[in-house]
């Protein structure tokens, strides 16, 4: 039986297609930089966007039912299974990302849901054995139900911790069993409402003994992927303690925890922090802690978390450009935690927008690519710092300068001269390359 | 003598070019919807950030000196005239938009700052006669000198108000005298900086019997060109007035200038308003108030007014879509009010950003031209609003209805089903042709 | 039987006390300028933040259940008003505020609906009678509907406005039979996703073709009250079309609909759209389309509607003031559109929040009170702008002057003085008011 | 001879006075906490803006004139080192802050400027040893001249940062010579305009190189105060690498310099990074990184800089309550880096600034130990967390738990209450006792 029975599956037909549910861009097998674009993107499903959410928002009911057929909340689940893996093959996508809630629905106890997740998992782990499909990261749901409102790990009320413990357990065990790459968590409740009812010393360190217990349990059933800290600054709570990467970076550093967490990047995360995507990815990067990609965008204009599929190839290619600098992906990819406009209440929409934000870095790739190649980028950089290179600039970088001895330089060499930053020269020259 | 020797005449020389100091898609003569470029966007020259600013922000003093090698104030600004034809002419810029204090500096009073200005405007006007350059609009600035802290049409004070009409009066006369096609006002200044000092309604009306004067001296003398308002929500001030396109035209509805005014759009003020570009062009489009275009952009992530160059494909390309929607410009044009960014210390870089933004503005217009081709976007909005075109829509759209009637409609009809907004898909769609 | 039985009947204990369910600052009868608080204030409890919603939000399932013993819907809307009318006595809460799908759950049908409607407020009129509670103004929910997700009004579908004017309909005729003294049209849904598919000229049109058809329909069936827009710039929208006070105003004088609209302002939405509370009280002030308030606040910080209990004295002092200088409320007054932060998960933190909020507005009206007795900060502002009194500024207020005519006194006038705006010696005046 | 000889000595009158060039609050040596006010506040002022600022803008000139009646630069430098003096007395404060360029202008060679800055700061020392008025901290101005227009220590061009050090070096000396307790690194210029431009490890090692050696060089010279880093998100830079508390000391820690420096908390940067003030604090207090705070505020709604003078109650008060809860001030206090309003163009509204600002947190002060004498609010946060004290709690803060044991005991305990956060009476609770 199939859910989505009008959607073919999506072919590449390339540029001249009008053919909106095709690829004119991503083409999977075909080689950028010697490596099958399938390769370089690792695109990946959210499950609970893209299987479960309805359009719901803050002022209205969902728009597009998603119980595939089903009245019972277990048949319901085992049928979004079948339905995810049919949209992940209409689509071409090798993988897919999941909370522990998003595949099966909790039961009236903790038992009851951990072995609903038993019954789920081991038919996602048959799909996955027919299909191929992966799983790039599961993660532990711990902010939907109203038990962590005072957060999880952050709870001021220790059972609150301990079931959260409890089910980051049961989700690295799904992870570990479903073959997972990753392992996220995003501290959607971890920070506070108001600081007047908070300790947050407290809460910091209650975090990272989570942190560091699942590290351990984890390392302990064998699991050999990496963990991934999600930033985002607010909502919804009014702080989350994992602000942006530079926070949260600090953090697993003060805890000990840098050998075994990255960052999974959001750019709708990274703007609501006052950062661009490109930003946070060259954080990640240069403080050696890139991971994986939430490729989902925000709207420069609006407050919240919008989640919009990205079709910004500015965006896209600058995100690439940071993706090949890092050497590509290792166990991380480029999820769609993204969910269809409320308005676009068609499964049809939802294809479509997998198509666009695939597409859109398809181009961003293809786009890197070109500006690596052309390599005018690159070598401006180069040849803006050369002066560190040799003479007092080796020097300094070399510590062998102090306040004294650059004061003698100083007072000897008279006028400086500074050169141009060419930020305009650079942002055409990005335009020449892209719309060539 | 030449103040730019280093910089040729800025040529087309199309995709493949890797010079960077040429145009890559900005070829004036060019035909698109059967119109040469040039006429489409009739480009203009910012007086006041080209040749006057030398890169001084709250944090530092200026790293680009604009003198002209003279010392002599007035000298300056003869250097400067020539200095800004050569430097249009060589970019191929046909219009240019000026403030009186950019042309001439002020003098110990007002009778002699008007000397001044005859003696430069003079100039000006043969450099135009043998150029065939033009000014877009003039303007006064009404923001800059101590005397406008409180405001100018706003002051608090008569006598500040008397002199800003003063300034107009003789920047109305300059414009008539260049043969400007407009007159802008931007009410930098026409704003408060706390509500608790201030009288709003008598601030409001001051400023609508400054624009009442201004308009009647301007066609008493001859004017038949157009005033814009450039609204602007915000910086200087607290708040100002002009805040967007809404409110600047329900402003000019108010007071009876709706015949005369129009809206000069710029992106950065779009944007500090909440807004995007397209959004505060399409209300001016819709409204009735299409006037003219400040190109210059913002960062999304920053507060305040960055004034940088236009470089974004995307915003351009939407922004010449409501352009050619509106049937292009009659007296307005494309102005760049944009500065180089700070550290783009020459007079290079300032070639070069224009050649950036024209650049931009010119795939902008050839993106556009290719949606309107295209027809796919037009056809969508049209197909989905069919249902006003017969039946109870029909009716509702010709006033027919009231609400029994509607009610009576309601009761009969069941369940109404709604349509998909279909957002992916037409930002997909955009992409396609775009990248095609 | 009570639904709060452990929450009594919320005293005034004044500034000694430290029961924090008693008013420290609001005593319903005392007199402020010789008229008592509660007919200054006129407080309304929000039907729907305060009775029907759970704490969800978009991350998270509810955590207060509102359903009030009852698992039948109708049974459930009936024992709701009981509790609300409970909730309102023991808070001295003189009016309501309702949408019409906060009282009755919608039906299989439209007639089923207003069928329900009618049993709700058959009840609710008794227990106005009885209590003496009267409504403050009602409204039409045309948002929370998957119907309504492409507006209602200015829906693409004429089904979808045909609904929505039945439903607008039915909502007028409720407010009337309720005695309500105003009808709020709230735009959640009047605006845009994308400009991509959107006909924005139709849309304002048939917009404006709804009010106009609900203002003649009730004036038909003997509504005294007045109609009120409430703006928001964006939230659930990409855009709403009633952005701000500014924006709202311009359309209903374009519209004809001046004589029967005012402003409904809510402190939240005012900040969203770049505005203080206090600006868009003064612009609706000023404009002469004062009305009534929402009272709640947002954060600062963040980007969403918060929907807070207002807490902060300053803006409440601001606002009162603003009140008090239009001649205080006429059928408007104080609605806390309100909801408590979704970890307040008990009704003591229900009843806990309108006494924060309604001691805070009580402090800001004797503030404000105190600001006005006092004097200081209305005379400087009649001192700051005297000269249009006199002179020179009578003339240009009287329309005397012309460019011509001003420029001539210019020219004779010498250098202008400027005085300062003082604004740190008024906001200390304010703090060693608010403080002494 | 007096600079303002209109402005007397400012009195301590108390509430009931009308006399605006009066303290209402702020009474020096009155005991709160059992400490004078004057050793709990240990207020500073800023040179840059009260002595040297002008009132420009971006869109115009200064308004206020402060070359001290003196045409050479060295002679107003010395003559305003006594008009500083004079103002510091008049308003009873007790430390100043200072630029080495702000008490001196640069002279033609590095050279010049020195010995240009050993002459004033001798007469610095004179005044200082006259008034026993001291210094805060000192600093060193790497942002305004052109040089820097790349950044100092992040400059692509060694000899820059040889010439920011030879700066530092000096500012280190003065620092010391004057006794100062403090000296600031703001890296107003240590970020990027473009990532496209940018080598960010290369530019974060050099400041971190930077600050290694100004530490070695400060206590090899016999500097006993503490380095402080003053966060900033942006302004005059599209990004800035001090972002805020969080990225500043895990850049401290990253580079080992944590014992050494501590934060520089200004309001206007933690509201532009997206913080509350109380925020940063709380984060500098709690990761043992509080030092000293720039009191002046922003504006919530605008997006740059503003630099108010303080005069919010609530956010002194919750400041002051984390300056309490840190043990006070040790070598650091309270700086005004505010302006004037460019419209408050007189010495008198620089005079009535400080007295607001000043008694603004003198308010704020006697709140924070009245919160405190209350007991209510910390006996709140105790008592919400107390579950970590015993059983469960305790066992994972002392680390006993690991994911297995959690889970057990998760599966034991069935169904987990939740607490409310009571947001909303922590907010009344604070009003009640600030307006008791």
């Amino acid at each position: 039986m199939q859910y989505f029975p009008n959607i073919p599956k999506i072919p590449y037909e390339g540029k001249p297609s009008k053919n909106p549910l095709a690829f004119h861009f991503y083409d999977a097998d075909a080689l950028v930089c010697g490596k099958p674009m399938r390769e370089h993107l690792r695109f990946a499903m959210s499950y609970w966007h893209t299987m479960c959410a309805e359009g719901t928002d803050m002022f209205g009911v969902g728009t597009l039912d998603k119980t595939y057929r089903q009245t019972d909340p277990m048949q319901s689940a085992l049928a979004k299974a079948d339905a995810a893996f049919e949209l992940m093959q209409k689509l071409g996508i090798d993988f897919y990302c999941f909370h522990d809630r998003d595949i099966a629905p909790e039961g009236a106890t903790l038992a009851e849901t951990n072995a609903r997740l038993d019954i789920v998992s081991d038919k996602l782990l048959e799909l996955q054995k027919a299909t191929g499909i992966k799983v790039l990261w599961g993660t532990a749901n711990l902010f939907g139900h109203p038990r962590y409102q005072n957060g999880a790990a952050s709870s001021c009320s220790p059972e609150v911790f301990a079931f959260a413990a409890a089910q980051v357990k049961k989700a690295i065990e799904l992870t570990v069993k479903l073959g997972g790459g990753g392992f996220v968590f995003w501290g959607g409740r971890e920070g506070y409402e108001t600081l007047l009812n908070t300790n947050y010393a407290l809460e910091q360190a209650n975090i990272a003994r989570l942190f560091t217990m699942a590290r351990d349990y984890a390392r302990s059933i064998g699991f050999k992927g990496l963990f991934y800290i999600e930033p985002k600054p607010k909502e919804p709570m009014k702080h989350q303690y994992d602000y942006d990467a530079a926070t949260a970076i600090s953090f697993l550093r003060k805890h000990g925890l840098q050998d075994d967490f990255r960052m999974n990047i959001e750019a709708n995360h990274a703007t609501l922090a006052g950062h661009t995507f490109q930003h946070e990815l060259r954080v990640a990067r240069e403080e050696g802690f890139f991971g994986s990609i939430d490729a989902n965008i925000g709207d420069p204009l609006l407050g919240w978390d919008t989640d919009q599929f990205p079709t910004n190839v500015y965006d896209a290619a600058m995100a690439m450009l940071e993706v090949l600098s890092a050497g590509g992906f290792t166990t991380g990819g480029l999820n769609f935690d993204a969910k269809t406009r409320r308005a676009s209440n068609t499964f049809e929409d939802l294809f479509q927008a997998y198509v666009a934000g695939m597409d859109t870095f398809a181009l961003g790739l293809r786009m890197a690519a070109k500006l690596l190649a052309d390599g005018r980028l690159d070598a401006f950089v180069t040849e803006r710092y050369a002066g560190y290179r040799t003479g007092i600039g080796a020097d300094i970088v070399a510590g062998k300068t102090d306040l004294a001895s650059l004061e003698a330089f100083a007072l000897r060499m008279g006028d400086v001269s500074t050169t141009s930053g060419r930020q305009e020269y650079l942002e055409h020259l990005i335009n020449t390359i892209m719309f060539e």
